[in-house]
């Protein structure tokens, strides 16, 4: 692979360059979330228009119309950049996706410095947003950048969708690709999103599954209002102690799902799918550490492995409706709300789950004999998604991989959602690779987030390297 | 009984002159636990010791020192107002205590008029306070009046003890009490406290029984921060659900508690007990209707009287440290605290049940085999309280009750707390009365608190005639 020789020197070269750009999209606010800061997310936009403009892209800005914040207020969504680099019909198209909005970030959250300065300490960069996703977005232009200033011809098409709505649930983007699909992303072969994790510290990886979510409000309703207690204690059948029975029987302690033929609905294990696992570099021991337990579930890598990414898993979150506060109030609530959620597989279709846990907890709610009435909500769920980590696509990430940090990468699911992986796949047909810059320890969306230099510049190497392995394919 | 006949008649021609001093005390918005009106509670504590003097009685004043406000700051607390009327050794000397603060209201919180504005309306006066407790301590004050409007002689020794710190926890109360036992309170022979209700609406009752409580603060502590239930969610031992499983061995949903032996600490029932319990006057289905559920754990008076109030209740009250808002949030929360608590009745005493129940969730925290840390806190209990429905003290309200009412009162007991009942009887080893004026219905804590003008006045009546009847003693 010599011929990225030079293309990679350039880039150690302008390690400062990179880097005192990063800082100036870091000093931009752009907290998606923050009603305040609307002109932040907008700024950032711009910015980032402003990049793909300067590399030679064509850009279109889309407005997505407005949407309600949830304090109320009506506000216009952040734009969608779209940016178009080529059209040879020769080359290969690929597709990158990232978002420039950030989580929101306060001094006094507990951050060791002002996380919209960036501060460099031990060959580490801090900042809110510096690995979750602005180093990704930016690394995709100075890859492109750097074959330009080396005088190499940029090897694919590229079609560069920037979003500034990430972290505040994407509103309205499902609706823009799927129109899209036949006019600005017709021609894609490829998908790429950088906006994820290595799996730990030390080694490269390529994700290529998520698990889905469906969400359940459990709803018991008795008495008109509140009641003391002491007068009404003993007489009354409280909603509590009914939703505290039905969800004693969705998930044992030790994390066993016990709703009735949910398990017969994950795919079963596959020998090829195991041999993935085994594979994979990972210390429970130090994922243990890090988050200060004593005992996992399981307690053998593949096993742990298998629970996060491709076994259900339950989680309750809490109870809306009951005491909450600090101290002691001696209230029988009369309405309470308890919420919890399970993390789908496949081949776990989100209406059939709603329907088996609504059912479930409809009968052994019968089974309490209370006179409270129940109500189950559960909102639209979202798929799990899997790919095929022997696509072509994934090989010319693993190549990438190889020719930049030189060992093979681990291929990795991930437990938790990127629902815009599973929305570009349905809407086109095509492969979608996630190809992490930042390590699992970057602290995305926690105070003092950051990214270590070299995942950075690395970064911007492998992205163009992977643009190569693509277009030799 | 002809010698009140005229005691009687004075009263009720004075009604509108008792409404009229009514209005002006629920005017002075004395809301203990709302610190802006510090002022106002202590303007009506002066307001009752100008009502003490003016009926002759000596008055002290009892500053209690400072507390610290939930709020957090430094406050004094009100004054507790002693009054002493007559010291004559061949009389029987009685202690009669009430309260001259009251709950907080707004009228934004729903109610129909002005709550510190007395409304008449269909022969009921509303406001906040009317009934808890400010027409009770105002009647003991008119019961003596009028003795001495009439030329009567007051038939026995009266000690006052006002306090302004009822409904936010009598603080500084019982220290109070236990130093007078053998100075202010050395020579009472009876106590009598007017601060409860009928059972009903029809009929009027005399209480000799009281709950206890222990409250419970169930903590288990997993990881060092909230988790994200898709990256963690099937790995970790989840601390809601351990926290579920052991609230669901507590109690079950028709209110049968589950801890193991703790039926054997309730006293056992006697026939003579049952027999007051069939006595009670009392509608199941106007309790029904008026909490608006369909059905109570008990559908027959007495089972229905005994849960409430010779039977221990247990009550979750909610969940400290889990997610409690609007919406949806896939949080795994590291820290939860479970609050409960249980209403002791004879012969449980707090040590033994906080014990009983620590021990037994500690055992089934034991079976979960979870990493998680479990921590138990239960503060000082509050012992149930019965006294001798047979005592010369009750006979001399049941009869009080009788010429002023024309029925055999109900004896009942409560489901909730009275601390200073018990403090009294401890502190002194003499009999309490709990003598209620108001009706069942009267809201007090509630939105449109009210008195009927009929209980009011009668009140007044019945608080002279126990005077008298207790003289006879």
């Amino acid at each position: 692979m010599s011929d990225l020789k030079n293309y990679f020197k350039y880039i150690d070269e302008n390690k400062e360059f990179y880097i005192d750009e990063l800082a100036k999209a870091i000093s931009i606010k752009s907290v998606s979330g923050d009603v305040s800061r609307v002109s932040e997310v907008e700024k950032m936009g711009e910015k980032m228009e402003s990049h793909l403009r300067d590399i030679g892209s064509k850009t279109i800005i889309r407005n997505l119309g407005q949407y309600t914040h949830p304090n109320g207020k009506t506000l216009g969504l952040p734009s969608v950049i779209f940016g178009q680099l080529g059209s040879d019909s020769s080359k290969k198209t690929v597709c990158v996706y990232g978002h420039y909005d950030v989580q929101p970030a306060e001094e006094s959250d507990g951050w060791d410095t002002d996380p919209f300065v960036l501060t460099r300490k031990d060959s580490k960069l801090y900042g809110r947003g510096v690995s979750d996703d602005k180093a990704p977005i930016l690394a995709w232009i100075w890859a492109v950048q750097a074959y330009q200033k080396v005088g190499l011809e940029v090897p694919v098409n590229i079609k560069f969708i920037f979003e500034g709505m990430e972290e505040s649930g994407s509103v309205g983007l499902d609706d823009l690709i799927n129109r899209e699909a036949d006019q600005f992303l017709k021609d894609v072969d490829y998908f790429c999103i950088s906006d994820n994790y290595w799996l730990g510290t030390r080694k490269p990886c390529l994700t290529y599954g998520l698990r889905g979510l469906v969400y359940f409000f459990v709803e018991i309703e008795g008495a008109h209002a509140d009641l003391h207690s002491g007068v009404f204690g003993g007489v009354v059948h409280e909603p509590m102690t009914d939703l505290i029975h039905l969800f004693s029987k969705l998930i044992t302690s030790d994390g066993k799902l016990l709703i009735p033929g949910i398990s017969n609905t994950v795919a079963p294990l596959t020998e090829k799918e195991l041999e993935l696992y085994k594979k994979v570099d990972f210390s429970i021991e130090d994922f243990k550490r890090s988050i200060k337990v004593g005992k996992c579930i399981q307690e053998n890598p593949v096993d742990f492995h298998m629970a996060r990414w491709r076994y259900p898993s339950l989680s309750i979150h809490g109870i809306q409706g009951a005491f909450s506060g600090e101290g002691s109030k001696t209230v029988i609530p009369c309405k309470v709300t308890g919420k919890f959620s399970i993390r789908l597989v496949p081949n776990q279709e989100p209406e059939k789950i709603q329907a088996l846990v609504s059912d479930f907890l409809k009968t052994e709610f019968a089974g309490l004999q209370s006179p409270n009435k129940l109500h189950i909500y559960s909102p639209e769920g979202g798929m799990p998604w899997v790919s095929d980590p022997d696509h072509p696509n994934y090989m010319a990430g693993k190549r990438a991989i190889q020719q930049v940090y030189g060992v093979e990468p681990d291929f990795t699911r991930e437990g938790g959602s990127i629902p815009v992986a599973l929305t570009f796949e349905k809407a086109t047909g095509r492969n979608v690779l996630l190809l992490p810059l930042g390590r699992g320890d970057d602290g995305a969306h926690s105070v003092n987030e950051k990214i270590d230099e070299s995942n950075y510049i690395n970064g911007i190497k492998l992205l163009g390297a992977y643009l190569q392995e693509v277009s030799k394919l």
